[in-house]
């Protein structure tokens, strides 16, 4: 698949097909999330790929806690709204991996991380955007459950206390791709206009200073468009 | 480009021919970065970008003192080493990118990210790793500069105390794509294989527990060559 098609086509899929994903689509995925790059070629990155349905469920389990804590935030309708948005997808999904990040690797002294050290954990979140893309590319849907209690869910799965937990991913086949992101069907969210994000030469500047071009500013909305 | 061509060729490129990146090709790689995923729809990204020489001179002096900062932390041959890396490429990148984070975006109650607010930094990681890509697909090289004082970069750019600076970046034309990245070419660090990094069921278990295959952990070697 076309690289642009895959970042543009690419969602956060919450339900799944009854598909295996195959062993060796698993390991194609898998390593091109091991081929981003990382601060220093510190490769701070495990993935631990889960499927039992015991270790699931009780991962479910919190989930829905955390959800559930999460609503008393919104009221009303907005309330109803939020727990229909069905942010996770662990039960349907036949692969869950757990990708966590390890702080000490490359020892004291890693190139290029001396003054940010949280750089680790940027390197850990390049990966899961590769494996994100090559699943799509390999038509597996991915969702990034973010709604954890992180300590707990390292608990189940072993996970030492000085590693991080940085994502929980459940990987499976959809019977289709969304159009749109999928909190975006729900009316709950739409994507911002590029151009309201960009800045030109320093903060809040919104015009191009490109003084070759003064047409520029109206490039932003002629040369792209969103698919 | 495929997607996986351009996940295996993509580098941190540190040196950059004379090309310009054309106006229409710098907001093709930006508006794939736009369209990473991120919590909640957030998009808790901005891209400013930079083309003064002015400000990216003031940068390359932050990042030189940084560097002989860093050195220090080596003796030696080592350090000899280190201070021939090239870990930067500002001077000769002719668009540098700061990649910032606002963690107020989307207000106080952000879907997904009640208990792992740090999901917004890793939303703006995810696309610093499409922009990467992206550029990789049209040519463009890209160096992630991480040895900056955060601070002293946001002062000269303007960028108000509580947005977070995530990644500066340096883009340019290479007269060519490296076929291995840097420091492995420079004899620093090298690939981890794909099976060292990956558990399975839980930490540490690197074989597959899959009863119906029992051939299953030779598969990690078979499945998949690293180009």
């Amino acid at each position: 698949m076309d690289l642009f098609d895959a970042i543009y086509r690419r969602r956060d899929v919450r339900e799944f097909g009854n598909d295996e994903i195959p062993q060796e689509t698993l390991l194609k995925i898998l390593n091109a999330a091991h081929h981003a790059g990382s601060v220093g070629l510190m490769q701070p990155w495990n993935f631990t790929v889960i499927r039992s349905c015991e270790t699931q469920s009780a991962i479910a389990d919190i989930v829905a806690e955390e959800n559930n804590k999460a609503a008393v935030n919104y009221t009303g309708e907005e309330r109803d709204k939020y727990l229909s948005l069905h942010l996770e997808a662990i039960h349907s999904a036949p692969i869950n991996i757990a990708v966590t990040c390890d702080s000490q690797r490359g020892g004291p002294h890693v190139a290029g991380r001396n003054t940010m050290p949280e750089t680790d954990l940027y390197s850990t979140c390049c990966a899961i955007q590769n494996l994100w893309l090559a699943a799509r590319a390999e038509g597996v849907g991915m969702c990034w459950v973010s709604l954890i209690d992180p300590e707990r869910v390292k608990q189940i799965i072993g996970i030492p206390a000085d590693i991080k937990l940085v994502g929980y991913l459940c990987l499976g086949v959809p019977e289709s791709f969304d159009d749109r992101p999928h909190l975006e069907r729900q009316g709950w969210k739409t994507r911002t206009p590029l151009e309201d994000i960009l800045f030109f030469e320093s903060w809040g500047h919104q015009q191009m200073m490109d003084s070759s071009d003064t047409e520029s500013p109206s490039l932003i909305k002629r040369g792209v468009t969103s698919p």
